[in-house]
């Protein structure tokens, strides 16, 4: 039997030439968008509706919506919050469907909706996802939001981290070199994850528009084992 | 004075995201299309004329011209040679204007074409090519040619030796995150680049063709210093 494949790509104006219908697609925004997502699920989210133009989000507010919405990091006016994993909390989600807008993240999620499965991926549920994929025995598609289509680091070594539980487990393979890269990455970083973040463009985006308080928890691993499914229009818990 | 910056586009099809029209663009192709060009230069030849499609390549043969071209790796019926870099030998280039059409590497070079200057690297001139940035104190883009629009390790790692040399020169600086796992990537690799090439896509696909022969001399550094530089519609040496 051939095993299943891994691929990586590094970038969502990248995904047409990655594109494996067959794939599940695991979309990666550490810093922020998919480590909010999955916090909210850790909170007791009902569900996330991703939004890829703020009209859409400002008309669903409108309509009664809970909106979380930034651009370039910043709350959009009209929105109940921004973009920190942080305003995910118990207290703002627990039982709501939330309607969500970023910069990269859920333009990105829509990207890959053709395909097989759309999953939601960060450090805060690494291990569901990795257990998750090793069950489903598919073919998978790392999907990297990067920045306004550049290529980013966080995203990458955090694939890497997902790409080597995949290969560890020898049920995967890859002929991928963006992958390979990935797991090189991680290799040589992973006991200085911190370290790695500080040279990244985004650490520093954030640094100076104050809101680089959320790094270390976007870093935590394993916070919840719920694994986040892009369905129709909107995200929900796989149980 | 703001220091000149150094950005690396990881596959043409990034180009848009990374356009600085004020920049001088490095076009790189390792396996193997920029290292044939400057093998080439090398051994004497007056101009590359390259041509996007095999259609113009083949009228082009037909206006008398000499023309290597391939498509994955294969001569084309009507060309006189491929894209290994043996065939541009002095014998074959020496004071003539060779047509060259590859896969990958002079769609890349014509998408560069809109900025300040289009200039060709390999390690074969890679000291020049990092000496010739210097003196011209302007920003840098690293344009890596990738396979067929994804991401590739060995134009990465070379992206990594530029940029390495040009920081460590201390007149440039990037906040771009695809120059800084270039870098990670060559102080990784540095001493053993056969043995990060033997991990990548290229290296398998050129072996299941009988065409890794020239994979050595791919990675074979400063055999000469010339500068090769795309001007209106062909290549010819910086002098």
């Amino acid at each position: 039997m051939t095993k299943p494949s891994i691929e990586t790509c590094l970038s969502p104006a990248l995904f047409d030439y990655y594109l494996n219908k067959d794939a599940i697609v695991v979309v990666i925004d550490i810093l922020r968008a998919t480590s909010s997502i999955c916090n909210a699920f850790a909170n007791g989210v009902k569900s996330i509706i991703p939004v890829e133009n703020r009209e859409e989000a400002r008309l669903m507010k409108q309509n009664g919506y809970i909106v979380a919405a930034e651009r370039d990091g910043f709350k959009l006016d009209f929105a109940d919050f921004g973009n920190s994993p942080f305003n995910f909390s118990k207290e703002h989600v627990e039982g709501k469907d939330i309607v969500y807008s970023t910069t990269n993240g859920t333009r990105t999620i829509h990207k890959a909706s053709c395909c097989h499965e759309v999953i939601i991926g960060s450090f805060l549920n690494v291990s569901a996802i990795a257990q998750y994929l090793k069950n489903e025995k598919r073919d998978v598609v790392l999907l990297c939001a990067g920045w306004k289509n550049k290529y980013n680091i966080e995203d990458t070594v955090f694939a890497g981290n997902i790409a080597q539980m995949l290969i560890q487990s020898a049920d995967f393979t890859t002929k991928c070199d963006a992958t390979t890269t990935a797991i090189d990455m991680w290799q040589r970083w992973q006991h200085d994850i911190r370290g790695l973040i500080e040279k990244t463009a985004q650490r520093w985006r954030l640094h100076d528009k104050g809101l680089d308080d959320c790094i270390d928890f976007c870093l935590t691993t394993d916070i919840t084992t719920i694994v986040p499914v892009f369905k129709t229009d909107k995200i929900i818990a796989i149980r």
